[in-house]
């Protein structure tokens, strides 16, 4: 069966280490709202969280956690929401968002509906410092 | 500051160990569109995963996968949901939902919009067994 997630990156890669990659979300609505959006992804075709061996689930979410401290101590978001859903595509993804007060559906999760409008311009203007620089980190958090 | 899951169960409790409870959503929308819907709920107030120790992480997500295990063996769901969002509510909890294709929401996440009508009656009846049955695996798995 075709999965996307094995045939494609799905995002921009940031880290990449032979049991997962991560990667932020660059498109569509969820990246001019949500800027801080990366997504943890395993390298090899799991539908469900479970079917990793206790080994890889620990690795899995320690890298998870990783991710939330780069957001965390980068951009000091009011929130961080982590999701592993993989209803449309299921394939193991982590979603790791880093959420502000003032995003266009806080405190709604982001798959709910907009609280208000969106920053005018982007929401990444908005951050503490250039999404570049939190790639940057993240990567430097996992593979050094 | 006063905390919701501070001061109360927040659910059903099936299950408690010194380190944190279960509990099933049993009131509202949410239990009648998703009968099986576990939360984690850390004992001690945390607002971040990575507030916690590695050693608590670990024992946490080692739980959340308890349970996911006992929903995917009895309920045999189209995917489980897993996420810890908290922007309401910032005190760590795992939701743990199982998701079936004919559920009022799936694919979409059961925040989001529905995508048909309910199952008449409760989505509870058309479950594998009755949620006492998983109340009671989901317990034995974590504290036997």
């Amino acid at each position: 069966m075709s999965c996307v997630l094995c045939e494609s990156d799905g995002g921009l890669v940031v880290a990449r280490t032979p049991q997962f990659r991560v990667v932020r979300v660059t498109d569509g609505d969820e990246a001019r709202r949500f800027p801080a959006f990366y997504r943890l992804i395993w390298a090899t075709h799991a539908a469900e969280f479970s079917d990793l061996s206790d080994t890889d689930r620990h690795a899995c979410m320690d890298a998870v956690t990783e991710i939330e401290r780069v957001l965390r101590s980068l951009l000091a978001p009011t929130k961080v929401n982590i999701a592993s859903l993989g209803n449309v595509v299921p394939h193991l993804h982590w979603h790791v968002i880093a959420r502000f007060d003032w995003d266009s559906h806080f405190p709604a999760p982001v798959w709910a509906g907009a609280q208000r409008d969106e920053v005018a311009g982007g929401a990444a203007a908005r951050l503490a410092l250039p999404l570049e620089a939190a790639d940057a980190a993240v990567a430097q958090a996992l593979t050094c």
